[in-house]
């Protein structure tokens, strides 16, 4: 946590009034800037174009195990995608669903199969209060989620290591009405943290009290870097093996920022009793998820080397704009906030001074630079130390995204300044 | 209901032994033919192929209300798909919210919703036992959602104007634990039968003892003619505006059998009131549908005129093999049958005499011939009367449709001739 030095703060009490000029001389331009949404820029989104000329009138429909991709069928999609998802997960293609356009749209339904029908045991929502751990600062749309079904939610603190593992095995192991735990294992949202291998194994080794509990591993990320310097992450699943407990994790990904968000394919991986127990759902769900899209994706990929050879252009559009967030935070806010440097994913979190993220927030906002809410990262929207804010560096145009950090470094001092003089 | 005259008792009778003979030899045949399933042909696919090449790397990717339908954002589509599906609902575009690639998919989640969060009152799922009008013979997927939650299905017999109004009226109104009726008002599946206008005045005018109640108005063969003789069906909403009833409708639909089944685009129609409560639901659930598929719809189809002029290419398709069952079926069945002759739609549903609907499948599939199980188009499988049987002639190639007519009518003669000499 960040704590002002006696020097920071004199300095910063020192220059209230000239930052106050200058917020209110940014304050006249009129911005309309946003770094708030983990959306890809439209450089990054252009990279993918021609996969929309990769199939035409005459392709060839048929799959190793789908005589006709372009009619209903195949529930779990067809062998050369799961093959593809395989890979880029590290598993067996027999462990694999290919859902639809929306990874965030299978852990909702995962969640709410465990409600309905349980994970194993009696419903989840027989079973009278149950919770779920949240690792925070993270995703405010598995909050949502977790909110959603109201399942209660316990914050568990991160480390530079991933999540707290002290606090999560002796909560995991003690109280049986906790059912599950977030994680964005690679490239955290907002952090950028990866789990170490001594978190991932004892994700793996966890002795939960509830016989019924599920890690939902969220590998948004999984091939995201941003740098020539990526983190490695163990493969979760290999741990669970040497343990006998695969059925303890479901894993998730999908291609919304490696071609087109919303136009993507998302899927899971899961043991043989987990994807037994989702099938008996989405066999009454649906008839099928959209192949052609599916084919699409094999067509233009081919496979994990064409995959990772597009990441590459990706990491080409977004290493410049995570140097510079890197570049004007290290100028203007050394010594006045902390952030993180990742070297994947989508984001920079920032700890500024407690007690200033809603003020930063509502200062940029006032000058036309949306930020995500201050507390997002926290279950409930709620921050204990209002001191965590996300920016989301990739969607804006450079230009942009400059004058955005600008602004966002004059009120994060403005803010800080405020609370100094106090 | 089918019952034999004596004529046809003795002429079954007469005629047992020549009956096993000709099946018999049909059996030899080896035959693998399938008339189950509701599945367009590869013909009929292939009419949409030339949809695969309207979106280019250099199309133009705005929309009115979307700058980027490649990336994130607008949760229930854009407003060119709205307009698209509006008027083909003949809706007004407000009403629209455009989801995935299936209709099943989005009337599973309307109901996952209303159990969860209700539909103006409670929760269905604290409401302790609820119930659900299935008119029958009908689609047994919709009573496959109905069975997945838990809901109590109550067969309503269907006239050929439509459900029984009748007794939905004095179940509807007399019973606060009915909490919905399935509909598929145009082409029902399997009878082809459409709504008459004082059906959908009665449907519009119900009231209902349980203040929740919902109509789920599955108007999945909205446009979907197979003759010149089109059926027409009044627009509901029209009918409950009248009433000042609009919540009580949710209608659906897709271009699963217009353009790609399982690449489709599907939508529904509702009041504001309804579409609020779903859209809490959906802004939980994922961040948006595939708007680059919904593009390549309008992009294809232009306008309402454009998907109607589609339209008449798959009923160039089809109108010869319905054509062709009605012949099989006069010549072979006349007599022994019962059967329907819709105007649209995907089937035809024959009732054979009482007690006879599971044997004729179990000698079709010895016979090679998979039809849709007996008994599927009632709640629970149960076909109170063993009698309905679906004809599914959409998908096998044309002489394979004539050979398996050919089976089934053989097979329905010697289960009559079978029952008859009883």
């Amino acid at each position: 946590m960040i704590d002002f030095s006696k020097e920071i703060k004199e300095k910063l009490s020192g220059e209230y009034e000239a930052l106050c000029k200058e917020y209110e001389d940014l304050r006249a331009l009129g911005l309309k800037l946003n770094m708030a949404r983990g959306k890809p820029g439209s450089e990054q989104i252009s990279l993918s174009n021609d996969m929309l000329k990769v199939i035409t009138p005459d392709s060839d429909f048929s799959s190793q195990d789908c005589p006709d991709v372009r009619n209903y069928g195949n529930l779990c999609g067809f062998a050369e995608i799961k093959k593809l998802f395989a890979d880029i997960l590290e598993v067996s293609p027999e462990n694999i669903f290919v859902g639809g356009n929306s990874s965030l749209n299978m852990m909702f339904d995962t969640i709410a199969c465990f409600m309905e029908r349980g994970s194993g045991d009696k419903p989840w929502n027989q079973q009278g209060k149950i919770r779920f751990l949240c690792p925070a600062p993270g995703y405010d749309r598995h909050f949502g989620v977790t909110e959603y079904f109201g399942i209660e939610m316990i914050t568990v603190p991160m480390t530079e290591n991933g999540p707290d593992m002290d606090v999560v095995e002796k909560l995991v192991s003690s109280d049986p009405t906790i059912k599950g735990i977030w994680c964005v294992p690679k490239y955290s949202n907002p952090q950028g943290i990866t789990c170490s291998d001594e978190t991932v194994r004892r994700f793996a080794a966890l002795e939960p009290a509830a016989k019924d509990f599920r890690i939902m591993w969220d590998n948004a990320y999984v091939i995201h870097d941003i740098n020539g310097t990526p983190d490695k992450l163990l493969n979760i699943f290999t741990e669970l093996e040497k343990n006998g407990k695969e059925d303890m994790v479901i894993e998730f990904c999908s291609t919304s920022k490696m071609t087109f968000p919303g136009s993507g394919v998302a899927a899971l991986a899961a043991s043989r009793n987990n994807l037994d127990i989702l099938k008996q759902r989405y066999t009454f769900q649906t008839i099928g998820f959209d192949k052609l899209n599916m084919l699409r994706h094999v067509a233009y990929f081919k496979d994990l080397d064409g995959v990772l050879a597009h990441m590459q252009k990706h990491r080409a559009v977004l290493e410049p704009r995570f140097e510079m967030v890197e570049r004007v935070l290290s100028k203007e806010l050394t010594g006045v906030a902390e952030w993180t440097k990742p070297n994947g994913g989508y984001f920079v979190s920032v700890d500024v001074m407690p007690g200033c993220a809603k003020r930063v927030v509502q200062l940029c906002k006032e000058a036309g630079v949306i930020l995500t809410g201050a507390g997002a990262t926290f279950p409930y929207g709620r921050d204990p130390e209002d001191s965590n804010i996300r920016l989301a560096p990739t969607y804006p145009p450079l230009d942009e995204l400059e004058k955005a950090l600008e602004v966002f470094c004059v009120c994060v001092r403005l803010a800080s300044a405020e609370k100094a003089g106090k």
